[in-house]
């Protein structure tokens, strides 16, 4: 198997501000490896341990990298213990290297991955192996290894796919009812708040559930309601109101225009929502 | 018109935190475009939507940087709405690119622009353009194209700087009365307190007023009178003694050796000073 | 004297979030020297003025990256005063550009500097030079120089490395009593505690202590007493629970799996640890 590359390389963590020299670690063995690596921060600010923050921060980045890009995500709440190191290639050419531990099946869905291995080769390891920072002992140099045109193979046996641990969103969509219960997946600076209801144009994806521009629906959160309208962009509203749109993402977005709508609902990653489209 | 160019590109956002991931979605698109480009963060951490903060630390840094440099600036909570975006070229070769909102004046005084576009021509855009990240699908993707050499004219028309938005800063200096009222541009984290006074030496630029160095002032904050030491550096007063000193990019900066001034006189971007020469 | 060199260089500093802007003045100025430089950063989330915490940092991350690298380090209170800046090398080849106020010791042993230099030749500065930022106008600049191969006595005369300034860190070791009396030098973002007792594989480093796997040692802790098992990885005791093992920095750390142990025990950067290992 011959494997087109480039130097392209992002990395995805929740080391956080004062784990930044764990970054710059991991960036010294890839350029060790690879002196001509451009390197990419994703986010080092997703929240400790939070797998679904960073699935979906990865899922939503990506396609935005030229074809072959690498990524390496070390959210690994279990470094160090027995769970599989994976390295995965899309159909589309883009590389991911991370643990298994529910991160992928949220990144990337399975008919879209052409070749997937468990990393085992320590010949390309960075040596000594800690066995607390295999962000920079093992993912990261087997990323770099992969810019330098290391086909999969040689990091492991292939490894089936239906054994990538999966972790289940809460997201239950009720057509008939017209009632949406969704998962908050993200909240960002701004304090908008992307749940995992993806859309299609103005429709739910995959239901006859389609939102009229400029309507008006219900938010059930905390047990508290609020209304907000579908709008296309930010200030489709008034300063200060509650509005909601198809993100940047393409997922439902619940915002406030120059305002904090996650702060004044008091709404975190995990939480649900309930939507009443009727 | 041909042009001179490079690939270094400087992005500066209000992402923040918890938007990195938006940036590295900037850089993907940027680097589809342009292999070869190196990005350089200027900031993420403006303050949310903060036009006067974006525009003070793009003003302080440009010049630092080689000639041809690309900068795109995403501070934009109008984004979708019918401002324009704006990219400008400057007698030095130097570019800017974003919403024009107000930014675009404390960052370059006009008789320093010489050429100056509205940004329409979606050839140049990410398809399909979002109506709330103009950042990733039009102000990165021109930036891109500018570091290729495409020039402004590919844009779209000229754009009359005369329509430049531009939001006054608070200043007012009384030579007679040796007083200044002026206004807090910017907070670092040493909570140093940068203000829109221009220093040349120890001169306030344009008038007639001199500093002698040592010498006290009284500076009326909030209500709260403090005096404070002109002097050269921060250790030039003993620890936590207020200061005041010509800062590194030429503007009056109140500050505490080794203390938080900000905090300690609980001031914020955008707050008033007082300031008694006499 | 000719040298080696690459175009790796990494920055160090306590500028911060709001600070984010000043290294990227400092990263122009070095592109204008050397366009074809790539820079790292190693951290600019160092607490402000802890040299402790920077030179930790350095010290923990700089072998990672390749040989020739040079590292510049902005943690100075003193900028502007007498303080001197120097240039040194290390027998392996790595170069580090910084204030004299107690960093060098503790990132690098005297007896592995190869030549250590006085900056002072300010043909190599960025001009005119600023009183409170030497980042940008010396320490960068120098930096940059080392990349494009200019041998490090043209920045000044030799120095006594004799002369570097020493900050000792508190670390008693009572072999007998088995008892360690230690530092915490630094706290990641998981609150995991890195303290100044160096392992080498399960031994204190230079004593006869010996760690068996698996023992539970007891730590004394702000009048506060602990027991943590010494594990290899994180998630070799249950969550929540107190673990120490050796960091992949290898220094004693103590830890919680999954929770954050330094605010769990209210611990900072410079508190005392005792350990009991009897």
């Amino acid at each position: 198997m011959t494997e087109a590359y480039q130097d392209h390389i992002g990395l995805l963590t929740d080391f956080g501000l004062k784990g930044q020299h764990y970054v710059a670690s991991m960036k010294g063995v890839i350029l060790q490896l690879n002196p001509n690596a451009t390197i990419v921060d994703i986010s080092h600010n997703v929240s400790s341990y939070s797998i679904l923050e960073a699935a979906y921060l990865m899922n939503s980045t990506y396609k935005y990298f030229p074809e072959c890009t690498v990524f390496v995500i070390v959210v690994d709440p279990g470094v160090g213990s027995s769970r599989e190191i994976i390295a995965l290639k899309t159909i589309k050419n883009y590389y991911f290297v991370g643990p298994n531990n529910g991160l992928f099946p949220h990144i990337i869905s399975k008919d879209k991955i052409s070749d997937c291995v468990k990393v085992e080769n320590d010949n390309y390891f960075n040596k000594p192996v800690s066995r607390t920072f295999h962000g920079r002992d093992i993912m990261g140099p087997v990323g770099a290894h992969i810019t330098l045109g290391v086909p999969l193979t040689n990091f492991g046996n292939s490894f089936d796919i239906n054994n990538l641990v999966s972790l289940p969103i809460d997201l239950r969509i009720n057509e008939e009812k017209k009632k949406i219960l969704c998962t908050v997946q993200y909240i960002d600076n701004f304090g908008n708040v992307t749940t995992n209801v993806r859309l299609i144009g103005n429709s739910v994806e995959g239901y006859d559930l389609e939102l009229p521009l400029d309507c008006m629906l219900k938010f059930k959160i905390n047990n508290r309601q609020i209304s907000a309208k579908f709008v296309t962009h930010f200030s489709g509203v008034q300063r200060n109101k509650y509005l909601f749109l198809r993100g940047s993402s393409n997922f439902l977005e619940l915002s406030k225009n120059q305002a904090n709508a996650a702060k004044d609902l008091d709404l975190k990653v995990g939480d649900t929502i309930e939507i009443n489209l009727a």
